[in-house]
């Protein structure tokens, strides 16, 4: 077993590469080979079993995955993409990574007859937009409201075609907003719904820039990370007529959130966010799809996370974990 | 007002030249200009008033349009593409003409700064597909189940995120199944549905492939080209958030077909027709949408046919007439 990750030195990808060197198997053949293909050379774990090679390349770039690819690759997970923001900025380069350097992916498969490769590609909730129902469906139109969300749109298509077609076994997830991320706050306008939890169970001030009763749609690290385990190992036959669908996340509300800080961290944890309203931030967040009946994931074998308080707990082991290292 | 038209050699594209011609005017503005693009010089009426030029031209060819858009039209009717079999029967082709040719079209416009153009484009009932609901709206999925419908999905995408991002003013409407159309029988899977109701009335046998309680979504090619022509004008704010929606069809079964047919014709032009059920068509029809709340092209302003009768009447009409000149 083969397998290609792109933006393999992301939050995701490198989850994603420690997770499969735990496993040891993938679609019940053992792993002998991860090629990390990122920017920057993808920082991961050695290993005695499996030949890791680290690839520091665009894959926007003509002809970069080339010798990649010759090497016949079993699954590839596609995580490369510039960010919603950085999509909005620059139109040319959001086409270039996250639409043009998909086709020529599909492209490079096609031309090596790499019919039976299980592409799994990460879409976003960003792909939904306009005027939506109160809970939306897998059939629920997409009519995004940024680029990137249309670009992602748009290589859902062509992998659904490309798949139909025969010359590629693709897998597109709608990933619901992942919390808790570890790291800091950054300028993404979903960063404070990580940043809530993480910072008050740390000790320190987090700013809370939306109305309590706003809901989002959520997933764990865990979570997201089986579920893309899962999408490598999903029978492509099950995955007719249409290969792209909303991971199964729960959704819940900031108060919901408050809660859970409150019974993981107390009431002074909860005393160490501040509420101060951004209606930028409050705006781009409330345009997001909260409720999803994601009733194709589920069937799929697909598993969404129990519980908040599931979440909050899985991240303070983490956390204590992570210290008790460093 | 110059207006520009690509595959103004095809079907629809001679008809709205002829109608523009008899406008004289669109957008409140005398047209003084058409510029008609095809693969080869498209047929149209000469005019006193208004410069006609005739472009033999592939509109998949690099820099093809560059002259074209120099020009800076006013309005831009998007009509090349290649049929849903051709793009089923290469994958190249139909991603280099629909879908290609689209995107150097918007970026075209872009690079000369065309943000107030107006770009009308034809989709097709074909972008949908998969496990539709009984009656679709304008919020049901496109999970397109072939390559003509990926590719119209796509430039739909694209166009409205051009438009979002002000680079330009499109418009997409998606097509019913267009009858009676003039002509021969050919090999498209929808033939039979203007056939069964254009050869009898011309005294001649016609074949009908599918069971008589099959339902489709048409529209005349009259009500079309009115469509086309509101494209153009309807205002670009009351477009947003999504700028591709299907236009107000009517449902129709074979049997209200037959009993229209019989209306107009008789008995003996009922009995022309042979019932043939040939499985491959029936499947590829039985899978288009025939149910559609076109709510939000006829809150747009976008105007559908009253009856199966009046469609009839309006082919008879036409027929008369054309035979009369001939």
């Amino acid at each position: 077993m083969h397998i290609l990750i792109t933006g393999a030195a992301g939050f995701l990808g490198q989850r994603l590469v420690v997770r499969l060197l735990e496993r040891g198997e993938l679609r019940g053949h053992t792993i002998r080979r991860l090629t990390l293909v990122d920017q920057i050379e993808a920082p991961s774990p050695d290993s005695d079993s499996v030949d890791i090679l680290r690839l520091a390349l665009d894959v926007a770039e003509p002809g970069a995955l080339d010798d990649v690819l010759d090497a016949r690759p079993h699954v590839v997970y596609h995580l490369a993409a510039v960010v919603s923001s950085a999509a909005e900025a620059d139109l040319d380069l959001g086409m270039e990574v996250n639409f043009d350097a998909t086709r020529t992916l599909l492209e490079g498969c096609r031309a090596r007859g790499l019919a039976s490769t299980r592409l799994v590609m990460a879409s976003s909730v960003a792909a939904y937009g306009g005027d939506l129902p109160a809970v939306l469906d897998d059939m629920t139109a997409l009519q995004p409201q940024s680029s990137y969300g249309t670009q992602k749109a748009m290589c859902e298509l062509l992998i659904n075609d490309y798949s139909r077609r025969g010359l590629i076994d693709g897998c597109v997830l709608r990933l619901p907003t992942i919390i808790v991320r570890p790291g800091r706050p950054n300028a993404a306008a979903s960063s404070f719904a990580s940043s809530i939890l993480r910072e008050p169970l740390n000790g320190e001030e987090a700013i809370c820039p939306v109305t309590t009763d706003l809901a989002m749609f959520v997933m764990s690290p865990a979570r997201v990370i089986e579920g893309l385990v899962h999408g490598a190992e999903v029978s492509g036959e099950a995955l007719a007529p249409f290969r792209a669908f909303m991971l199964p996340g729960i959704t819940v509300t900031v108060t919901d959130m408050l809660d859970a800080l409150r019974q993981a961290g107390g009431e002074e944890a909860v005393t160490r966010v501040r509420h101060e309203r951004d209606p930028r931030i409050e705006a781009i967040v409330a345009s997001w799809p909260a409720r999803f009946d994601a009733r194709r994931a589920r069937a799929l074998g697909f598993v969404g996370d129990r519980s908040l308080s599931e979440i909050v707990a899985a991240f303070l082991a983490e956390n204590a974990s992570a210290r008790s290292e460093a």
